[in-house]
């Protein structure tokens, strides 16, 4: 059974049912914790109810957010790119955007197209070297855990500046946990069978199961990111989300359209359009993410963000 | 007059012409020499020849390298951007990718398009917290001074990933220095004096003034990048380049042209003309980068990294 650890602004806890057991550690970031797993096992103090504690993110900044572009199918087919054809693409997310699962998501007053994009985030456990070729064998001595994400997008400001660092990393852009769910190698292995589901307001959105949809699974993409991004416990690598974000036209048809009038034409057309789409997030909105397998043996919990 | 640091693989220096006197400091890190300024100024031993050093970046690794794109008019209007409605833009580049000011440029087995970029490199000397608002006149509190960069991009990876980071993270793709040139508040209002010279086995590439060509100065660039990400003493900024890149089609226009063929036939076309421009980078190749006023008051040196 894997082992879920929360955190709270001044204690970790490990996850007993619905209770939560407080963790006897020093460590006040996440690889100072993962760097104390006997504390973990040994925590046995009298449990408190779940529902009573402030939750923040169990992944504590700074840290490294590396994250993967168009790594699922279906959202590759729905921006009109070819999954067959896509290269394995990574960018980077500012950690000053890593928030709490029960957060509010603060919408920028310059942003009008905010979209949300479940994401499984892996949790590194150890150094990863330039050079280190990770395999589903040894997978396991690299990575520590898994986590809920959302990748909160400013879609305005993303498809005008095409580097998506900003768009994705303004404060509370990446609502972390509720659990870091530390997972042994046999439990690895289940990454394929983990179902993520997004609603909006009560409105599912997105639902689907990883291994039926992913492109470039997490040892892969570790290798390919060890090539010139070193690694260390903490660090947090977001693996991509499936169809159903608000964002729906493709942006590929809209450039081909456009390509003979201005941009500053084109993105007025097309975010006019786009103002129109309900799907964005507005304020007041209520974000429900969750993660898990279908035999619940493997849970991540459930997000709750509102949209501020 | 200003003050220069370089660095060797065990030892900070101060230069004083000609010759380097050994900081008598602890600091390991750039961050932690920049909180010992005290000994960079006490440094008075028997200097050495700066010629017998085996100098190393005086950044160290890892810390955070942002760099900001298409910010020189210049270039913009070379790749087929109009600088007068460009948004401005930051990614990320590895810090792993850093290396000295002498170091090999290590050339991929899968890169032939490997290109070369001088830039200055602003290094942080503060917190520069959320939401900082930063001004020429205060900018001497949050940046400590300036490098020598060449930001080094494998241009057949950054055009068919369009997210940069990778493309411009390889190993050895950011060598900085020789000197970290400490500025003062009346020596940071001359970044615009400023001049940049690359050369490729002596053949001049790149020479331009900063001032004459920048779109976005440092300040304003820091301020927008404290929207979104924090950053702290012995981070880097590095500010764009100016035209004379060898990278030299358009890619908007290559984008124009290849809307109506498959990706992978426009890329195959567009790579394969621009394997003949001879001014890649091949193997062996010198590549000599300097920054300097014209009155040599403040001169951040020359790099000389050959291609391996």
């Amino acid at each position: 059974m894997s082992v879920s650890v929360i955190r709270t602004v001044d204690a970790w806890w490990r996850l007993d049912g619905d209770t939560a057991v407080r963790i006897d550690t020093a460590a006040s970031t996440t690889k100072e914790l993962l760097a104390d797993r006997a504390a973990i096992s040994a925590a046995d103090g009298d449990g408190v109810d779940v529902g009573e504690l402030e939750l923040v993110s169990p992944v504590t900044a700074p840290c490294r957010v590396v994250a993967q572009l168009l790594n699922y199918r279906s959202h590759a087919l729905d921006t009109g790119a070819d999954p067959d054809t896509l290269q394995p693409t990574f960018f980077r997310k500012s950690s000053a955007s890593i928030s709490g699962p029960l957060d509010p998501i603060r919408q920028p007053a310059h942003v009008a197209l905010l979209d949300y994009e479940i994401e499984l985030g892996i949790v590194v456990g150890a150094d990863i070297e330039i050079g280190t070729t990770v395999t589903q064998e040894n997978l396991h001595q690299y990575v520590a855990g898994v986590v809920v994400a959302n990748d909160v997008s400013a879609r305005e400001v993303q498809l005008t500046k095409v580097q998506v660092y900003e768009s994705k990393s303004y404060p509370t852009f990446t609502p972390l946990g509720p659990r870091l769910v530390l997972l042994d190698a046999d439990e690895l292995r289940r990454i394929p069978d983990l179902h993520m589901t997004l609603a909006v307001n009560g409105d599912t959105r997105q639902d689907q199961t990883i291994g039926d949809d992913l492109i470039t699974p997490p040892a892969d993409a570790l290798t390919r990111l060890a090539a010139f991004q070193y690694m260390t416990a903490g660090d947090v690598l977001l693996t991509g989300t499936p169809i159903g974000t608000a964002i729906s036209a493709p942006p590929k048809i809209v450039q081909k359209l456009g390509e003979l009038i201005p941009p500053s034409l084109k993105w007025k057309f097309f975010f006019g359009r786009q103002a129109k789409n309900p799907k964005y997030l507005s304020v007041d909105d209520v974000v429900t993410a969750s993660i898990r397998t279908a035999d619940g043996s493997i849970d991540l919990g459930t997000q709750e963000t509102v949209v501020r």
